[in-house]
């Protein structure tokens, strides 16, 4: 039973994972949708009432009833490397792909469907409120007047991108980190973009918390004194582990079963009071500078339930 | 209470159901994602553990919380329409729109995951097995060997595209119809893009069952004989009304609850025996050309479903 790691050929946590399960034995086979058709080959085909499909990629044939696990970690479009790349021949190969995967009997980190509602910013701020979070009030908005009222109200906000930033673009990747903003901006440029405005919430430190089938990850970085946006540069403070509280940890089991979620990397802002507030669910979020700082195994137990799932089969 | 049609400004089907729905004096909301932002206006804030959302079109603004039901009809790319559009532009302007209507508790023609997922057609065969269609062999692959090996065993295959004609392109729109083909076709090109093979069912009539809640559209237009694809061209018949056989009605049924969809419309090929085999279902068929031939009622039943649902509520 082999375990399916669909991502780009540059992915240093994905090798993280693959190394964990080389050292257990588990078979794996690595592809990059990109890569569809041409260093790959598939066939599905519908016979006496069942699929039967077969993914070969450098030589290796995995019959798809043999996938144990599917890792969506970070996979490129569906032929975006043909020599004849189009639209439309993106459609088809991943027609032809997930077509095929969605009728094996693989466990999936994450199911496309789950993965697709939960990164919709506004639907993680009400699950998020249902699981029991403290969840900072927030306007996503093309309307500078909603923007303004807001502004004006909360008086320190932020503002930041829902999508994360731009990418796949002819320039090298913009950075785009979470500003702070007052009401005397000029919320004009909203109409022709929606912008996200979030109560700023001052914070003594960043926590990651990273959830994996049924085990959780925390770690926390100090922030400075008025930081905004601890993901870029240097704050001279490096990731540790914390332990979260138990009102945290049920919080987010309540989310990612809502969410039907395997993988989810929660980040949240630590009060001045010790509060942890809800900022963002990322269902395809990174883990492997949080492991190289705190040391958590997050790898092993990514690798685990790749492997094994919860352990409950 | 509202109903919301996202769908692009030419659509005649979309115009047939907005007839129906002014004549019972339910409020509708027309709007192409596409015209976001610009032509439109939203605002959704979380706030006290609540998602409160408005959209504006024309001057007209509805509460997200007051729409009835959203119809999925054909909508544009979000923000394609905008001054300075971009790959960027239109993932925000999607986190906003549906992040708002992922809030709202309106019922879904068809919900977003049931209408992804549906559409991935060996997804479609596996699930019409199960539902109880004599379903034809088919294969999807990118191994020359394969398809020849198909074609081999099957005699006379159709060749067609699982992701419908390509769109979007700067020509013309490409018409794609299913061509039969032999053992003796040249393969090589299957390498290059995924190819759909399906052993060809000689057949007398083709069929066209629409699917709307829990009412059921049948019509048929009778082929000529050998004919491939009667979709393009003008073949000498109508779509007239004709009553599927009850085996058929329950296989519609099952196939709609496991795949999730409020709207559907499925083709069969009637073999000579009078079998009808399944060919694939549609879950954004066009409907005004059979409504058209036949007099079927299926703009009044989607108005209705729109407005009431499935009368169970």
């Amino acid at each position: 039973m082999t375990v399916l790691i669909l991502t780009s050929d540059e992915d240093v946590t994905a090798d993280m994972v693959v190394a964990r399960l080389y050292a257990t034995g588990t078979p794996v086979l690595r592809l990059d949708p990109a890569d569809l058709p041409g260093k790959a080959t598939l066939s599905v085909e519908y016979r006496d009432g069942d699929v039967h499909g077969d993914l070969s990629v450098h030589g290796r044939t995995v019959c798809v009833h043999a996938l144990r696990s599917v890792w969506m970690r970070r996979p490129g479009e569906p032929a975006a490397h043909a020599a004849h790349a189009s639209p439309w021949l993106t459609a088809e190969t991943r027609q032809a792909l997930f077509g095929m995967l969605h009728s094996s009997p693989a466990r999936w980190m994450n199911h496309p469907h789950s993965a697709e509602q939960a990164r919709l910013k506004p639907w993680q701020l009400r699950v998020a409120h249902h699981s029991g979070f403290a969840v900072p009030p927030t306007v996503f908005t093309t309307a500078p007047r909603m923007a303004r009222e807001f502004a004006e109200q909360h008086r320190e906000v932020v503002v930041k991108a829902a999508s994360g930033p731009p990418r796949g673009g002819p320039g090298p990747e913009l950075m785009l980190p979470t500003t702070l903003i007052g009401p005397d901006a000029d919320f004009a440029a909203v109409a022709a973009g929606p912008a996200l405005l979030q109560r700023y919430i001052p914070k003594r430190a960043d926590i990651r918390l990273t959830s994996v089938g049924t085990r959780l990850f925390a770690a926390r970085k100090t922030a400075e004194p008025h930081q905004i946006d601890g993901r870029y540069g240097d704050t001279g403070h490096l990731w540790e582990p914390v332990t979260a509280p138990e009102r945290i940890q049920a919080s987010v089991r309540e989310y990612v079963t809502r969410a039907g979620l395997a993988y989810a990397a929660f980040d949240f802002a630590e009060d001045l009071d010790g509060t942890w507030w809800f900022l963002e669910c990322n269902q395809g979020g990174q883990f492997g500078f949080v492991e190289l700082e705190s040391g958590l195994p997050i790898s092993a137990a990514v690798a685990g339930w790749l492997t094994d799932g919860d352990g409950a089969e």
